[in-house]
Protein backbone atom coordinates (compact mmCIF):
# COMPACT_ATOMS: atom_id res chain seq x y z
CA UNK A 1 0.00 0.00 0.00
CA UNK A 2 1.09 3.61 -0.78
CA UNK A 3 -0.33 6.65 1.19
CA UNK A 4 0.03 9.26 -0.87
CA UNK A 5 -2.63 12.32 0.40
CA UNK A 6 -4.62 13.27 -3.36
CA UNK A 7 -4.83 16.79 -1.65
CA UNK A 8 -1.03 17.38 -1.43
CA UNK A 9 1.49 17.96 -4.35
CA UNK A 10 4.64 15.98 -4.75
CA UNK A 11 7.18 18.55 -5.32
CA UNK A 12 10.32 18.17 -7.65
CA UNK A 13 13.45 19.60 -7.10
CA UNK A 14 15.48 20.23 -9.83
CA UNK A 15 19.14 20.44 -8.04
CA UNK A 16 22.62 20.38 -7.32
CA UNK A 17 23.31 24.21 -8.36
CA UNK A 18 25.21 23.38 -5.97
CA UNK A 19 24.16 20.41 -3.61
CA UNK A 20 25.27 22.45 -0.78
CA UNK A 21 22.31 24.80 -1.63
CA UNK A 22 20.12 22.02 -2.51
CA UNK A 23 20.51 20.18 0.47
CA UNK A 24 20.10 23.71 2.58
CA UNK A 25 16.57 23.93 0.18
CA UNK A 26 15.76 20.44 1.56
CA UNK A 27 15.79 21.24 4.92
CA UNK A 28 13.86 24.37 5.16
CA UNK A 29 11.25 22.74 3.21
CA UNK A 30 11.13 20.23 6.02
CA UNK A 31 11.42 23.07 8.94
CA UNK A 32 8.33 24.87 7.42
CA UNK A 33 6.32 22.27 7.14
CA UNK A 34 3.65 21.71 9.72
CA UNK A 35 4.24 17.97 11.12
CA UNK A 36 4.45 16.17 13.90
CA UNK A 37 5.05 12.94 12.33
CA UNK A 38 7.11 11.86 8.96
CA UNK A 39 3.61 11.19 7.27
CA UNK A 40 2.54 14.38 7.86
CA UNK A 41 5.50 15.86 5.99
CA UNK A 42 5.27 16.18 1.85
CA UNK A 43 6.47 13.77 -0.98
CA UNK A 44 9.93 15.32 -2.50
CA UNK A 45 11.59 13.78 -5.14
CA UNK A 46 15.34 15.62 -5.62
CA UNK A 47 17.21 15.87 -8.51
CA UNK A 48 20.64 16.59 -7.42
CA UNK A 49 22.74 16.89 -10.69
CA UNK A 50 25.88 18.61 -10.41
CA UNK A 51 27.04 17.37 -13.27
CA UNK A 52 24.50 20.27 -15.09
CA UNK A 53 27.15 22.74 -16.68
CA UNK A 54 27.99 25.71 -15.35
CA UNK A 55 25.83 28.47 -15.36
CA UNK A 56 27.42 31.70 -15.32
CA UNK A 57 29.60 30.23 -18.03
CA UNK A 58 27.36 29.37 -20.25
CA UNK A 59 25.25 32.77 -20.40
CA UNK A 60 28.88 34.23 -20.62
CA UNK A 61 29.32 32.82 -23.34
CA UNK A 62 32.60 30.64 -22.46
CA UNK A 63 31.28 27.51 -22.04
CA UNK A 64 28.20 24.78 -23.03
CA UNK A 65 24.70 25.38 -22.05
CA UNK A 66 22.89 23.75 -19.16
CA UNK A 67 19.50 23.43 -20.82
CA UNK A 68 19.42 20.14 -21.33
CA UNK A 69 20.68 19.01 -17.85
CA UNK A 70 17.92 20.83 -17.06
CA UNK A 71 15.48 19.61 -19.30
CA UNK A 72 16.51 15.72 -18.36
CA UNK A 73 16.50 16.65 -14.64
CA UNK A 74 12.79 18.24 -14.67
CA UNK A 75 11.36 15.17 -17.44
CA UNK A 76 12.70 12.60 -14.82
CA UNK A 77 10.79 14.27 -11.63
CA UNK A 78 7.68 14.74 -13.70
CA UNK A 79 7.78 11.16 -14.89
CA UNK A 80 8.64 10.33 -11.32
CA UNK A 81 5.63 11.88 -9.64
CA UNK A 82 6.44 15.77 -9.57
CA UNK A 83 3.19 17.75 -9.52
CA UNK A 84 5.54 21.47 -9.03
CA UNK A 85 8.65 21.72 -9.95
CA UNK A 86 11.62 24.09 -8.16
CA UNK A 87 14.97 25.05 -9.29
CA UNK A 88 16.78 26.33 -5.44
CA UNK A 89 19.41 28.16 -7.61
CA UNK A 90 18.62 31.75 -9.01
CA UNK A 91 20.59 31.74 -12.01
CA UNK A 92 19.20 28.59 -13.55
CA UNK A 93 16.12 30.79 -13.54
CA UNK A 94 17.13 32.24 -17.33
CA UNK A 95 16.32 28.78 -18.63
CA UNK A 96 13.36 28.60 -16.90
CA UNK A 97 11.19 29.59 -19.31
CA UNK A 98 12.53 27.14 -21.53
CA UNK A 99 12.21 24.14 -19.27
CA UNK A 100 8.38 25.47 -18.44
CA UNK A 101 7.87 25.43 -22.29
CA UNK A 102 9.31 21.41 -22.57
CA UNK A 103 7.55 19.82 -19.46
CA UNK A 104 4.59 21.76 -19.04
CA UNK A 105 4.26 21.86 -15.20
CA UNK A 106 3.46 24.17 -12.60
CA UNK A 107 7.06 25.71 -11.85
CA UNK A 108 7.44 27.78 -8.38
CA UNK A 109 9.76 30.38 -9.76
CA UNK A 110 12.32 31.84 -6.93
CA UNK A 111 12.79 35.37 -8.53
CA UNK A 112 9.16 35.95 -8.97
CA UNK A 113 8.56 34.61 -5.09
CA UNK A 114 11.32 36.72 -3.84
CA UNK A 115 10.14 40.22 -5.41
CA UNK A 116 6.88 39.32 -5.11
CA UNK A 117 7.65 39.18 -1.23
CA UNK A 118 9.40 42.07 -0.82
CA UNK A 119 6.30 43.95 -2.63
CA UNK A 120 3.96 42.73 0.14
CA UNK A 121 5.97 42.41 3.03
CA UNK A 122 8.07 45.49 2.44
CA UNK A 123 6.05 47.76 0.44
CA UNK A 124 7.31 50.91 0.47
CA UNK A 125 10.82 49.96 -0.78
CA UNK A 126 12.00 51.65 -3.62
CA UNK A 127 15.69 50.51 -3.70
CA UNK A 128 16.87 47.12 -3.71
CA UNK A 129 20.42 46.07 -3.25
CA UNK A 130 21.40 42.54 -5.21
CA UNK A 131 23.58 39.62 -4.03
CA UNK A 132 23.64 37.43 -7.07
CA UNK A 133 25.75 35.61 -9.72
CA UNK A 134 27.45 37.24 -13.09
CA UNK A 135 25.01 35.14 -14.58
CA UNK A 136 21.96 36.42 -13.27
CA UNK A 137 22.97 39.96 -13.30
CA UNK A 138 23.62 39.25 -17.02
CA UNK A 139 19.89 37.87 -17.43
CA UNK A 140 18.72 41.01 -15.39
CA UNK A 141 16.41 38.31 -13.86
CA UNK A 142 15.97 40.47 -10.83
CA UNK A 143 16.39 44.20 -12.48
CA UNK A 144 12.97 42.79 -14.78
CA UNK A 145 11.39 41.14 -11.88
CA UNK A 146 11.73 44.16 -9.35
CA UNK A 147 11.27 46.96 -12.20
CA UNK A 148 7.40 45.81 -13.06
CA UNK A 149 7.03 46.33 -9.49
CA UNK A 150 8.45 50.13 -9.46
CA UNK A 151 12.39 49.11 -7.54
CA UNK A 152 14.98 49.78 -8.32
CA UNK A 153 18.04 46.95 -8.55
CA UNK A 154 21.82 47.95 -6.98
CA UNK A 155 24.11 45.81 -7.52
CA UNK A 156 27.88 45.36 -6.14
CA UNK A 157 30.27 47.50 -8.04
CA UNK A 158 32.06 45.15 -10.86
CA UNK A 159 35.16 44.81 -9.15
CA UNK A 160 33.32 43.53 -5.79
CA UNK A 161 30.96 41.82 -8.06
CA UNK A 162 34.56 39.89 -9.10
CA UNK A 163 35.27 39.39 -5.42
CA UNK A 164 31.21 37.85 -4.62
CA UNK A 165 31.84 35.38 -7.51
CA UNK A 166 35.31 33.98 -5.73
CA UNK A 167 33.34 33.81 -2.40
CA UNK A 168 30.54 32.06 -3.90
CA UNK A 169 33.58 29.44 -5.57
CA UNK A 170 35.00 28.93 -2.58
CA UNK A 171 31.90 27.98 -0.55
CA UNK A 172 31.31 25.21 -3.27
CA UNK A 173 34.64 24.78 -3.00
CA UNK A 174 35.60 24.37 0.99
CA UNK A 175 32.23 25.81 2.66
CA UNK A 176 31.81 28.58 5.16
CA UNK A 177 34.23 29.98 7.72
CA UNK A 178 34.90 33.31 9.70
CA UNK A 179 36.98 34.86 6.51
CA UNK A 180 34.15 33.90 4.25
CA UNK A 181 31.48 34.90 6.12
CA UNK A 182 32.92 38.64 7.31
CA UNK A 183 33.61 39.35 3.35
CA UNK A 184 30.27 38.55 2.42
CA UNK A 185 28.66 41.05 5.16
CA UNK A 186 31.10 43.71 3.85
CA UNK A 187 30.01 43.17 0.82
CA UNK A 188 26.22 43.64 1.59
CA UNK A 189 27.36 46.92 3.46
CA UNK A 190 28.95 48.59 0.31
CA UNK A 191 24.89 47.72 -1.11
CA UNK A 192 23.59 49.48 2.45
CA UNK A 193 25.97 52.73 2.25
CA UNK A 194 24.49 53.17 -1.32
CA UNK A 195 21.17 53.34 0.47
CA UNK A 196 19.53 50.17 -0.32
CA UNK A 197 16.60 49.69 1.63
CA UNK A 198 16.91 45.61 1.44
CA UNK A 199 19.27 43.34 0.75
CA UNK A 200 18.37 40.02 -1.54
CA UNK A 201 19.81 36.92 -1.07
CA UNK A 202 19.71 36.42 -5.09
CA UNK A 203 22.27 33.25 -4.79
CA UNK A 204 21.14 30.18 -3.02
CA UNK A 205 25.20 30.01 -1.64
CA UNK A 206 24.36 33.06 -0.01
CA UNK A 207 22.14 31.92 2.87
CA UNK A 208 25.06 29.36 3.71
CA UNK A 209 26.94 32.17 4.74
CA UNK A 210 24.91 34.96 5.82
CA UNK A 211 21.41 35.35 7.82
CA UNK A 212 19.24 38.42 9.52
CA UNK A 213 21.70 38.99 12.32
CA UNK A 214 24.62 39.68 9.94
CA UNK A 215 22.90 42.50 8.11
CA UNK A 216 21.62 46.24 9.68
CA UNK A 217 18.76 45.78 7.03
CA UNK A 218 16.25 43.28 6.30
CA UNK A 219 17.75 40.23 4.17
CA UNK A 220 15.59 38.72 1.70
CA UNK A 221 16.52 35.22 1.41
CA UNK A 222 15.36 33.54 -1.46
CA UNK A 223 16.00 30.03 -0.60
CA UNK A 224 13.84 30.55 2.54
CA UNK A 225 10.69 32.26 0.49
CA UNK A 226 10.98 29.53 -2.00
CA UNK A 227 10.58 26.82 0.57
CA UNK A 228 7.91 28.72 2.37
CA UNK A 229 6.22 28.86 -1.05
CA UNK A 230 6.67 25.13 -1.96
CA UNK A 231 4.59 24.06 0.95
CA UNK A 232 2.04 26.60 0.42
CA UNK A 233 1.55 25.30 -3.52
CA UNK A 234 2.26 21.85 -2.14
CA UNK A 235 -0.55 21.63 0.76
CA UNK A 236 -2.58 24.51 -0.89
CA UNK A 237 -2.82 23.85 -4.74
CA UNK B 1 24.50 18.59 -23.17
CA UNK B 2 24.66 16.67 -20.32
CA UNK B 3 27.26 15.77 -18.61
CA UNK B 4 27.89 12.42 -16.51
CA UNK B 5 30.73 10.45 -15.90
CA UNK B 6 30.71 7.45 -16.90
CA UNK B 7 32.76 6.35 -14.35
CA UNK B 8 30.51 7.37 -11.56
CA UNK B 9 27.24 5.54 -10.18
CA UNK B 10 24.29 7.65 -9.67
CA UNK B 11 23.32 7.31 -5.57
CA UNK B 12 19.19 6.81 -5.67
CA UNK B 13 18.35 7.27 -1.66
CA UNK B 14 14.35 5.86 -0.69
CA UNK B 15 13.84 8.57 1.99
CA UNK B 16 11.83 9.89 3.80
CA UNK B 17 11.92 7.73 6.49
CA UNK B 18 11.98 10.49 8.25
CA UNK B 19 13.38 13.53 6.11
CA UNK B 20 16.01 14.87 8.29
CA UNK B 21 17.14 11.60 8.78
CA UNK B 22 17.19 11.83 4.72
CA UNK B 23 18.43 15.04 4.81
CA UNK B 24 21.19 14.84 6.86
CA UNK B 25 22.55 11.52 5.12
CA UNK B 26 22.05 13.71 1.67
CA UNK B 27 24.35 16.47 3.62
CA UNK B 28 27.15 13.71 4.76
CA UNK B 29 27.33 12.55 0.79
CA UNK B 30 27.89 15.76 0.47
CA UNK B 31 30.76 16.73 3.00
CA UNK B 32 32.53 12.92 2.24
CA UNK B 33 32.54 13.82 -1.42
CA UNK B 34 36.18 15.31 -2.37
CA UNK B 35 35.00 18.45 -4.23
CA UNK B 36 36.31 21.95 -5.53
CA UNK B 37 33.73 22.43 -7.61
CA UNK B 38 29.31 21.39 -8.13
CA UNK B 39 30.35 19.13 -11.21
CA UNK B 40 33.03 17.18 -8.84
CA UNK B 41 30.14 16.37 -7.00
CA UNK B 42 28.20 12.84 -7.23
CA UNK B 43 24.42 12.80 -9.07
CA UNK B 44 21.85 11.75 -6.20
CA UNK B 45 18.47 10.99 -6.62
CA UNK B 46 16.10 11.15 -3.33
CA UNK B 47 12.56 10.01 -3.54
CA UNK B 48 11.39 11.10 0.21
CA UNK B 49 8.47 10.12 0.83
CA UNK B 50 7.24 10.25 4.56
CA UNK B 51 4.12 8.88 3.14
CA UNK B 52 5.81 5.21 3.93
CA UNK B 53 3.77 3.77 6.50
CA UNK B 54 5.44 3.86 9.80
CA UNK B 55 7.66 0.56 9.80
CA UNK B 56 7.83 -0.06 13.47
CA UNK B 57 3.83 -0.87 13.60
CA UNK B 58 4.11 -2.92 10.50
CA UNK B 59 6.64 -5.17 11.82
CA UNK B 60 5.16 -4.97 15.26
CA UNK B 61 1.67 -5.89 13.47
CA UNK B 62 -0.27 -3.27 14.24
CA UNK B 63 -0.01 -1.23 10.66
CA UNK B 64 0.01 -1.69 7.44
CA UNK B 65 3.13 -3.18 5.61
CA UNK B 66 5.17 -0.09 4.05
CA UNK B 67 6.62 -2.80 1.26
CA UNK B 68 4.92 -1.32 -1.67
CA UNK B 69 5.69 2.31 -1.16
CA UNK B 70 9.48 0.87 -0.99
CA UNK B 71 9.03 -0.51 -3.54
CA UNK B 72 7.38 2.24 -5.25
CA UNK B 73 10.49 4.29 -4.48
CA UNK B 74 12.59 1.64 -5.78
CA UNK B 75 11.56 1.49 -9.32
CA UNK B 76 10.83 4.97 -9.36
CA UNK B 77 14.61 5.81 -8.86
CA UNK B 78 15.80 2.95 -10.81
CA UNK B 79 13.80 4.26 -14.00
CA UNK B 80 14.98 8.02 -12.85
CA UNK B 81 18.74 6.87 -13.42
CA UNK B 82 19.82 5.53 -9.98
CA UNK B 83 22.68 2.64 -10.45
CA UNK B 84 22.79 1.85 -6.27
CA UNK B 85 20.46 2.27 -4.05
CA UNK B 86 20.20 3.42 -0.17
CA UNK B 87 17.86 4.01 2.50
CA UNK B 88 19.20 5.95 5.41
CA UNK B 89 16.92 3.91 7.66
CA UNK B 90 17.98 0.87 10.14
CA UNK B 91 14.30 -0.50 10.42
CA UNK B 92 13.10 -0.44 6.65
CA UNK B 93 16.03 -3.07 6.22
CA UNK B 94 13.79 -5.73 7.40
CA UNK B 95 12.56 -5.17 4.29
CA UNK B 96 15.87 -4.84 1.92
CA UNK B 97 15.54 -8.58 0.37
CA UNK B 98 12.21 -7.94 -0.83
CA UNK B 99 12.99 -4.80 -2.34
CA UNK B 100 16.29 -6.38 -3.73
CA UNK B 101 14.91 -9.12 -5.36
CA UNK B 102 12.08 -7.33 -7.26
CA UNK B 103 14.31 -3.85 -8.37
CA UNK B 104 17.36 -5.87 -8.79
CA UNK B 105 19.99 -3.01 -8.24
CA UNK B 106 23.16 -2.49 -6.48
CA UNK B 107 21.89 -1.70 -2.45
CA UNK B 108 24.17 -0.24 -0.42
CA UNK B 109 23.30 -2.11 3.20
CA UNK B 110 23.41 0.31 6.20
CA UNK B 111 23.24 -2.20 8.79
CA UNK B 112 25.91 -5.22 6.99
CA UNK B 113 28.10 -1.88 6.53
CA UNK B 114 27.89 -0.41 9.83
CA UNK B 115 28.86 -4.26 11.49
CA UNK B 116 31.46 -4.50 8.57
CA UNK B 117 32.93 -1.18 9.96
CA UNK B 118 33.14 -2.57 13.44
CA UNK B 119 34.87 -5.52 12.43
CA UNK B 120 37.38 -3.70 10.61
CA UNK B 121 37.91 -0.84 12.37
CA UNK B 122 37.11 -2.15 16.53
CA UNK B 123 38.47 -5.43 15.80
CA UNK B 124 38.75 -6.15 19.78
CA UNK B 125 35.17 -5.32 19.82
CA UNK B 126 32.76 -8.77 21.61
CA UNK B 127 30.13 -6.53 23.04
CA UNK B 128 28.53 -4.24 21.41
CA UNK B 129 25.89 -1.62 22.45
CA UNK B 130 22.69 -1.25 19.83
CA UNK B 131 20.59 2.19 20.28
CA UNK B 132 17.76 1.22 17.73
CA UNK B 133 13.96 1.19 17.04
CA UNK B 134 11.45 -1.01 17.98
CA UNK B 135 11.31 -3.07 14.22
CA UNK B 136 15.05 -3.06 14.31
CA UNK B 137 15.24 -4.80 17.52
CA UNK B 138 12.73 -7.35 16.36
CA UNK B 139 13.80 -8.07 13.19
CA UNK B 140 17.46 -8.80 14.60
CA UNK B 141 18.71 -7.04 11.85
CA UNK B 142 22.51 -6.54 13.71
CA UNK B 143 21.81 -9.00 16.08
CA UNK B 144 22.04 -11.34 13.14
CA UNK B 145 24.86 -9.11 10.82
CA UNK B 146 26.77 -9.13 14.72
CA UNK B 147 26.87 -12.47 15.99
CA UNK B 148 28.14 -13.48 12.35
CA UNK B 149 31.12 -11.58 13.33
CA UNK B 150 31.23 -12.85 17.11
CA UNK B 151 29.86 -9.61 18.68
CA UNK B 152 27.53 -10.16 21.06
CA UNK B 153 24.59 -7.13 20.61
CA UNK B 154 23.05 -5.79 24.05
CA UNK B 155 19.85 -3.48 23.49
CA UNK B 156 18.11 -1.53 26.45
CA UNK B 157 15.91 -3.32 28.95
CA UNK B 158 12.65 -2.88 27.78
CA UNK B 159 11.34 0.23 30.06
CA UNK B 160 14.38 2.14 28.71
CA UNK B 161 13.50 0.94 25.08
CA UNK B 162 10.36 2.03 25.62
CA UNK B 163 11.83 5.48 26.71
CA UNK B 164 13.86 5.46 23.47
CA UNK B 165 11.16 5.03 21.00
CA UNK B 166 9.67 8.44 22.99
CA UNK B 167 12.53 10.26 21.71
CA UNK B 168 13.05 9.44 18.25
CA UNK B 169 9.10 10.59 18.10
CA UNK B 170 10.02 13.50 19.77
CA UNK B 171 12.86 14.30 17.28
CA UNK B 172 10.61 13.61 14.40
CA UNK B 173 8.02 15.79 15.92
CA UNK B 174 9.83 18.70 17.21
CA UNK B 175 13.55 18.21 16.21
CA UNK B 176 16.31 18.17 19.56
CA UNK B 177 16.57 20.27 22.18
CA UNK B 178 19.08 19.55 25.63
CA UNK B 179 16.97 17.72 27.43
CA UNK B 180 16.24 15.47 24.09
CA UNK B 181 20.14 15.10 23.77
CA UNK B 182 20.73 14.65 27.63
CA UNK B 183 17.72 11.43 28.07
CA UNK B 184 19.41 9.97 24.67
CA UNK B 185 23.08 10.05 26.68
CA UNK B 186 21.59 8.72 29.75
CA UNK B 187 20.23 5.94 27.68
CA UNK B 188 23.69 4.91 26.17
CA UNK B 189 25.16 5.53 29.62
CA UNK B 190 22.87 2.45 30.55
CA UNK B 191 24.54 0.39 27.73
CA UNK B 192 28.17 1.74 28.42
CA UNK B 193 27.80 0.44 32.13
CA UNK B 194 26.99 -2.93 31.03
CA UNK B 195 30.55 -3.40 29.26
CA UNK B 196 29.50 -2.35 25.79
CA UNK B 197 32.75 -1.35 24.07
CA UNK B 198 31.14 0.18 21.25
CA UNK B 199 27.57 2.38 20.63
CA UNK B 200 25.36 1.96 17.49
CA UNK B 201 23.73 4.61 16.44
CA UNK B 202 21.36 1.94 14.36
CA UNK B 203 18.79 4.54 13.87
CA UNK B 204 18.99 7.29 11.47
CA UNK B 205 17.70 9.64 14.14
CA UNK B 206 20.28 9.00 16.44
CA UNK B 207 23.39 10.84 15.18
CA UNK B 208 20.64 14.15 14.70
CA UNK B 209 20.59 13.90 18.51
CA UNK B 210 24.30 12.47 19.59
CA UNK B 211 27.71 13.03 18.53
CA UNK B 212 30.91 11.60 19.37
CA UNK B 213 31.79 13.87 22.07
CA UNK B 214 28.86 12.86 24.13
CA UNK B 215 29.77 9.49 24.60
CA UNK B 216 32.73 7.77 26.68
CA UNK B 217 33.47 4.76 24.06
CA UNK B 218 33.62 4.75 20.72
CA UNK B 219 29.34 5.57 18.82
CA UNK B 220 29.32 4.09 15.72
CA UNK B 221 27.15 5.97 12.97
CA UNK B 222 25.37 3.79 10.55
CA UNK B 223 24.27 7.08 8.88
CA UNK B 224 28.09 8.50 8.41
CA UNK B 225 29.17 4.87 7.62
CA UNK B 226 26.68 4.47 5.26
CA UNK B 227 27.51 7.71 3.71
CA UNK B 228 31.11 7.53 3.11
CA UNK B 229 30.46 3.61 1.65
CA UNK B 230 27.87 5.13 -0.77
CA UNK B 231 30.32 7.95 -2.26
CA UNK B 232 33.11 4.90 -2.02
CA UNK B 233 30.76 2.97 -4.05
CA UNK B 234 30.26 5.65 -6.78
CA UNK B 235 33.11 6.55 -7.35
CA UNK B 236 34.53 3.06 -7.60
CA UNK B 237 32.33 0.59 -8.05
Amino acid sequence: MEIDSKSEKTIGIIGGLGPQATADFFSRIIRNTPAKTDQDHLHVIIDNNPKTPNRNNAIAGTGPSPFDSFKHSALRLKQAGADLLVMPCNTAHAFKDAIVSVVNTQFIDIVDEAASHIQTHYSGVRKAGLLAADGCLQSRLYHDALSKRKIETLSLAPDLQSNFMGLIYRVKASGVNTEVRQAMMALADTLIDQGVEVVIAGCTEVPLVLGQDDLSIPLIDSTEILAKQCVHYARNG
